[in-house]
C-alpha cells in the first residue's frame, strides 16, 4: 500500500511490459503477462514439475556482477534440478523484490540474458511478480516442465550394488569462487574458464534427459558432492562410499589446487558444481556410456552403493577421509 | 556458497524438516521436501494454473505483525488470483529470503498460520527454497492449481453492455491501513474490524468458481477498485464506468470515512480489497445472484461496461470523477 516511486528506474507497469512480456512470446497460457495467472497444459501422458529457486543480492551474487550473468545464473541454478531428475523445464515465474539501484540499462542486460538463456534451455516466462524491497535485491525463479508419468529420476531409489557416476568435472565453480575472493585483477585464461563456471552453471539437460529409466537416483551437485550424495544416501536409506582419486578435476582446477587428497577434498566439498551425481545399476553401464557419448557429456564412475547410511570418501588404501565440513550451504 | 551459520534460529535443514514437511502431508509428489522437485498430476480435462506472489517486509508486512497474520497474507493474496479466476489452488512453493531476526518462536508462530491457512483453503506445500539475506525478510509464495480445461476467467472477455460487479465491500482494507498508521493504541471492534480486512485478505474463492461460465472477465481488487477495473478495461478493449453511489461501503468504513463522494473516492482508490471484481453479461444476472447466494457472497452490481477505454467513475449527476490517483502500487 505505497505509492509507486519514479526514479529513473521503469516503473512496474513498464517492466512488465517492455521488458518482461517479450520473453513470454511463445505460450499462450501466458496472456502475454496482462493477467493475473499463467495457464499451462500438460502434454498426454505427462506430470507437471516444478521447483522454486532463490537467489539473494550479497549472498548468491553481487550487485556489480553482469546482469545478464545474474539472470542466467538464476535461471540455471533451477534448470539444472530439471536436469537431475530427467525433466523438461518449460514456462516460469519471476518475482523480483527490487531495490533502488537497477536502473533502465540494468533492466536492459538482466532481460538480454534471459533472452538469451531462453532461447538455449526453450523456456519461456509465463508470469511473475515486481515488488519493491529496502533490501537486497531478490530473484525467485520458479520453473515448470514436464516429465512422462511416472519417469522423473528421484532422490530415493539407490540400492546397494548400483555404481555412483558425476557428470563433468568437480570443484571448478568452488576454484573460480576462491579466485575472485583472493583478488579483482586480471585473470589468465584457466583462471577466466573457473570462474566462469562459478558464474554460469551449465546445466546437463540433455544428458539428464537420456537418464530416465537408466538411473536409479539422481540429483545435481550444488551443495558440494559429498554433502549432496550424502542427502541422496539419507533419502535412498543406503550408503555411499566414494573413491576419492577417480573423483574428476578439471587439468584449470589442478592447476589452482594441486591434485593431492586435500585438493580433492577441497573439490568434493566445494558447492555450486551444477553437475549431475547419479547412480545405477551395473547392467546399465553399457547405456549410461552411450548416452553420454550422444549427449556429448563426460561421465565418470566414482564410486558404489553399499548397505548402511551416509556418504563418504576412501583414500587410495580404502580408509574413509574425514571431514569438517561436507559442504556448502546458501543458506 | 557461504558456510551455515547457527544464531539461535533453526539450521536450514531442521527448518525443511521439523517446520515444512509436515505441511506437505497429502501429496504424494512433494515427496515429504526430500526431492529437488515437485511432481504434479493434472485431473484429466484440466488446465495447471501458477502464479507467484512476493511479500516484503517494511512494504507489505512489518517485523512486528504476528508471523501468523504475515504467512496469512502470503498465502491469500495469491488464492485471491486463483479465486478471481475461477480456479482451484492446490500445491505450493515458499521460497524464503531469511534475515537472522526470525527465531524458533517466530518460525512456530508462522508455520501455524501456515498450517491454519493450508485447512481453510484445502492447499499443501509441495517444495521450496530457504536462503539467506542481509535485508528484508521477503516470501515468495507460488501456487499451482487446476481449471477445467478453457474455463480460466480472464481480464480479457468484458464486451460493451456487460454489467459490472463486485463482491464484498471496498475500501475496508484502505481503511485499516490508515488506522495502523494513525495510532498503535487499542482499536474498538469496528476499527478492529477494517484492520483485520487489511491483514488478513478473504479470498473469495467458492464464489469465485461458481463464477465459471458466468463471468466474462474478472480479476481480483488489489490496486484498488478504480486501477484494477482500468487494467480489465485495458486487456478487453472496453471502457468501464462506476456509478460512485453504488461501491459498497461496509458501515464500518463508513463510520471512519463518512459516505459522502470524497469518502467512496478514497475506497475506490485504495489497495488491498482482494475482492473480486467482474463483468457479465445481463443474461447472466440471476444466475450470478443465486451463486451469491449458495455461496453466501454480497454482490454488488456498480456500473457497465460501454465502447470506448478506461475505467472511469461517475457521480450521482452522471459526471466523471477526477483522480489525482487511480489506486495505489506495491512496488
Amino acid at each position: 500500500m505505497t505509492n509507486s516511486i519514479s526514479n529513473g528506474r521503469p516503473g512496474e507497469f513498464e517492466l512488465i511490459r517492455n521488458f518482461f512480456a517479450p520473453l513470454s512470446g511463445n505460450i499462450a497460457g501466458a496472456f502475454g503477462l496482462t493477467d493475473d495467472v499463467a495457464v499451462l497444459t500438460a502434454p498426454e501422458g505427462h506430470d507437471i514439475v516444478v521447483k522454486t529457486d532463490a537467489i539473494v543480492e550479497g549472498v548468491h551474487f553481487h550487485r556489480s556482477d553482469p546482469p545478464g550473468t545474474i539472470a542466467k545464473k538464476a535461471l540455471r541454478v533451477n534448470i539444472s534440478d530439471f536436469a537431475a531428475k530427467g525433466a523438461r523445464p518449460g514456462a516460469w515465474l519471476l518475482a523480483l523484490a527490487l531495490p533502488d539501484w537497477p536502473d533502465t540499462s540494468w533492466f536492459e542486460r538482466f532481460v538480454r540474458g534471459l533472452a538469451e538463456d531462453q532461447e538455449v534451455f526453450a523456456v519461456a516466462l509465463a508470469g511473475g511478480d515486481t515488488v519493491r524491497t529496502s533490501g537486497m535485491l531478490t530473484i525467485v525463479v520458479t520453473m515448470t516442465g514436464f516429465v512422462p508419468d511416472g519417469a522423473v529420476i528421484r532422490r530415493a531409489g539407490a540400492a546397494a550394488g548400483d555404481i555412483v557416476y558425476v557428470t563433468g568435472t568437480i570443484g571448478d565453480a568452488g576454484g573460480g569462487f576462491d579466485l575472485i575472493q583472493a583478488s579483482a585483477r586480471r585473470h589468465t585464461a584457466w583462471q577466466e574458464e573457473l570462474i566462469s563456471r562459478y558464474l554460469i552453471p551449465r546445466p546437463r539437460l540433455a544428458f539428464g534427459q537420456a537418464l530416465r529409466g537408466l538411473a536409479s537416483a539422481a540429483l545435481d551437485v550444488s551443495d558440494g558432492l559429498i554433502a549432496d550424495l550424502g542427502h541422496l544416501a539419507d533419502v535412498s536409506r543406503v550408503r555411499v562410499e566414494i573413491a576419492a582419486e577417480s573423483i574428476p578435476l578439471s587439468p584449470a582446477l589442478r592447476q589452482l589446487y594441486g591434485d593431492d587428497l586435500a585438493s580433492i577434498m577441497r573439490a568434493a566439498t566445494a558447492g555450486d558444481d551444477y553437475e549431475i551425481a547419479f547412480t545405477a545399476p551395473p547392467a546399465k553401464s553399457s547405456a549410461i556410456a552411450k548416452a553420454a557419448l550422444q549427449t556429448k557429456t563426460d561421465v565418470t564412475a566414482v564410486g558404489r552403493v553399499v548397505a548402511g547410511a551416509g556418504a563418504v570418501m576412501l583414500d587410495a588404501q580404502g580408509r574413509e577421509v574425514t571431514f569438517i565440513h561436507k559442504g556448502y550451504t546458501h543458506f
